[in-house]
């Protein structure tokens, strides 16, 4: 058995707070909700049964007398900072509703869940995972169940298993697979009640009664932490500048939180570029002005934010993506005949943008698929690519005499770092919360219902719960010339509050070195440090919040 | 003026403790140390007027009637946290030694010295640099004062502000420059005295009387972090290798540290390397079997430590940079002229071993030079040089049958982010205790002195403070066909302890993933957190520590 860090231990015997209305579960009794989402009929065809449920909420009513659940749980695509707390959430709710309440593990994401592949978590198993980061509990993975034998293997593993509820912890897409599972669980008749939890560190899982996805603030807060260190170094040295990629598909809402947090210079906003339909050239425009001006003003540093999904909001790269995602690569041909390939199959357009990239580009557009067939975007080093760009239209403008200043840049991501780290205070006690919430929606013999904590920037004990029908946030979309039940990731609301106030800012953060430095995230001491929430989630909730 | 983040403002109100010897600076009296180090006569023609000084110490004893002082402080190479804090110590220390001290701070680095361009620093400017971050208060510089023009610069520097005193903060090269400039000083009749403050996040300046230089433990929390965050993502999603380049030139102490901090798969130490001669091959070798030993235990992750500076330590590295050394390169070129040019300059061994690389590590070996000509190690992505390489022996083991696994790896660099990140509690308190230690040192007229704490590894109130002539640091090296005067740069001790328990330990963490995650630096909470000291500090201190 493995030691743990003076700080684990101390993560281990911190007990996130509840809020007031999870004090006693057993007292709680479900009522509707009075603004329950409307129906969306046009996927009824996929959902007859779960269609038009209504929101749930709890109120406090005398103690009930309960009967033990058993209920499986699963960790379901990428990490996110909290997961194991929604599991010691789910298994503290579970035992304080009925003692004799059991729960299993899923191993390594959906895929146990076909294979029925478990493990029973009990508190000797979960006592070293408190508070603790990543999802190596149970493991997790990316699996879908979609075929008819892949839902034959689930109804297996639940009549084997005899469970009450599967809890199913993942974003946009797991969550339709829960809304699926659900339904097919009802046709069949067994009581296994399905819920979801809403977790992505990219943020783009919220609506009207989802605040905010799990994994979220730990990653932000690591991320602004690492960047202010770097805001900070090019301020100190005076020589390069920054140009720093951030993990998130396809929302920009990482990036936005980070130049909220630490006013770097320039922030690419994918959404924003969308609706300009900026092309290539004028975003690399764009950051050159920015180099220009701050060279005049004698400052040839500075640090500029880029997320990861930026290339697919860019016209023509959108288009080559999609041109290329059309070509079956052999997975044993070399760079060079991979790049030869992608250049005999794609229109004049696309071949002109590609042969437009640095080679380093050309490769990473060509390396093996992912699993669905298509250009594993996360691998674009965009950071590298609006480098190489940069450098090319700043010596054009030399050569015209329009810029005098030196460029030196340096390329860095930050990525795998934000997903499995401890997580925050927030992240910590939310989780804990939506374990119990799902409990209690299971206990409540809800199934096709995500497990929701409102109110998320208010104090902890004003926290609101409810169940939402996972089919009020689906609808139909195309995929791969098929029309498919989809919840749509939430983009960065380019009219909302906290778009608004980068908007106003950003002109002074280009020019001035306005740097904020958050640090390393906290655990102890001052709770304005501690138990900060995200200035995304401030500024959304309270549009009086004021920033510095 | 820019508002502060909570934690920036809590550290503002941080007051960092002092050695008990501190408390009262104006009885302190100064006595000589007992174990003086050696004269080293080899250089005495370089410093014929302050070779062989006695080490110094203080004592208490009754108060002492001060003068004021007026001193210069400059920051010189590299940032490494707690810079600031040298600076606000020197500053409390003299105007504790008398009210009407003052102290200048020259402009980005060494040539503020030269062309005489401060600022005085008051309470004012300095109450919002304490305990923060950065060198930006004065900004730092790499200038180096060589010719005689630059000295008579300096010379006309601190007369013009009548200076009784500078104190550089620097690496080896910057403080072998403070003793040049002591000498010269003490030659040319005027009473400023000279002395250096060790800084350098690498590690690799320390001796018998220096324990450690500052900012090194701040940067190997700060990698350590995100190491043991990564570790948990590889463990969680068990499919991605990791190769995580460090920062720090030459020496390998961050990579062991953070080896020892985090229980990484596999470490690279270059002083090993370098024992045993390994070529790039038969380190591509091992990291192969360890990785394929991992997937016979279906095991298809990891983490791997890469230190920058390893690759001068590969034989057949040294000779191909210290070839492409001799070669001008034309900023003008392109990429594929550079490598055309680089191919029909070198030998042909050397030839043999660049045409093997990568495209992306040949051109980075072409890249324009540092400022003195040669070949900018640090941009050398030695992380994507081994991806390629132990992909290519993986490739060819398959062949052979000897290898079934699956290969995907993410090159990561942790660099910038660790040098200007706020100062840890021991950065922030050593450092202030360095900057007093060097008013005391003017103020008992020592010219030519490093400011030193040692006893780190034990309470802050039994540190003690010394004061050690630079020239017992400095022998005589061949440096571009001259000898010139260095300080040597301390290598990992391959007896010492931390490598010893690493060595001990190293098997079992290549197979097991006996990750330890330290989690990001904490300013508040349990001493055991945040007061303690890096692992290496603690196993040379004291053999007997334990490690978990």
């Amino acid at each position: 058995m493995k030691e743990h860090t003076a700080l684990e231990e101390k993560r281990l015997e911190y007990i996130p707070k509840l809020p007031a209305i999870l004090h006693d579960l057993r007292k709680l009794k479900t009522v509707n909700l009075k603004n329950s989402p409307g129906k969306a009929s046009e996927i009824s065809d996929f959902f007859p049964l779960t269609i038009g449920q209504t929101a749930l909420t709890f109120t406090i009513d005398q103690d009930h007398e309960k009967t033990p659940l058993k209920v499986g749980v699963v960790l379901s695509g990428g990490q996110a900072a909290g997961g194991h707390n929604v599991i010691t959430g789910l298994f503290d709710a579970l035992k304080e509703l009925h003692s004799k309440s059991q729960l299993f593990g899923f191993l390594n994401g959906p895929s146990g869940i076909v294979n029925n592949q478990t493990i029973e978590l009990t508190e000797e198993i979960l006592h070293s995972y408190r508070n603790q980061g990543g999802f190596d509990l149970i493991g997790a993975g990316r699996t879908k169940i979609e075929t008819n034998e892949q839902f034959q293997g689930t109804l297996h593993t639940v009549k084997a298993l005899d469970l009450d509820g599967i809890v199913i912890i993942g974003g946009d897409d797991s969550n339709t697979n829960a809304a699926l599972l659900a339904e097919f669980f009802m046709k069949e008749g067994v009581r296994t009640r399905v819920i979801g939890v809403p977790k992505t560190i990219d943020g783009d899982l919220k609506n009207a009664y989802i605040d905010l996805s799990f994994g979220f603030d730990t990653a932000v807060k690591t991320y602004s932490g690492i960047i202010g260190n770097i805001a900070r170094d090019s301020l100190s040295a005076k020589k390069y500048y920054f140009f720093i990629k951030l993990m998130g598909r396809s929302a920009s809402h990482i990036a936005l939180e980070c130049a909220l947090q630490t006013h770097a210079n320039y922030t690419l906003i994918g959404e924003e570029i969308n609706e300009e339909k900026a092309t290539f050239q004028q975003i690399t425009n764009r950051l050159s002005d920015v180099i220009c001006r701050r060279a005049e003003l004698s400052k040839h540093y500075g640090v500029i934010l880029i997320p990861e999904g930026l290339i697919e909001f860019i016209p023509e790269f959108r288009t080559l993506i999609a041109e290329l995602n059309e070509i079956k690569i052999d997975s044993e041909l070399s760079k060079d005949e991979r790049i030869q390939l992608a250049m005999r199959s794609i229109s004049s357009e696309s071949l002109e943008c590609y042969k437009s990239l640095p080679r380093l580009i050309q490769e990473q557009l060509m390396l093996d698929r992912d699993p669905h067939g298509n250009v594993q975007v996360s691998k674009i080093e965009t950071e590298r690519l609006f480098i190489e760009a940069v450098k090319q239209e700043l010596k054009r403008r030399k050569e015209k005499g329009e810029y005098t200043g030196s460029f030196n840049a340096q390329p860095h991501f930050c990525g795998y770092e934000g997903r499995s780290c401890l997580p925050s205070n927030f992240d910590s006690q939310y989780c804990y919360a939506l374990g119990h919430v799902a409990a209690l929606l299971i206990d409540a013999n809800a199934t096709g219902y995500m497990s929701c904590v409102k109110n998320l920037s208010r104090p902890i004990e004003e926290w609101q719960i409810c169940g939402i029908p996972l089919t009020s946030m689906i609808h139909k979309e195309m995929r791969k010339g098929k029309l498919k039940p989809v919840i749509a990731k939430a983009l960065v609301d380019l009219q909302g509050a906290p778009f608004q106030y980068f908007k106003e800012k950003r002109l002074q953060w280009e020019d001035e070195d306005d740097y904020r430095y958050p640090g390393p995230v906290q655990f102890f001491g001052p709770s304005e440090i501690t138990d900060a929430v995200t200035l995304t989630l401030e500024l959304s909730q309270n549009t009086e919040a004021i920033l510095n």
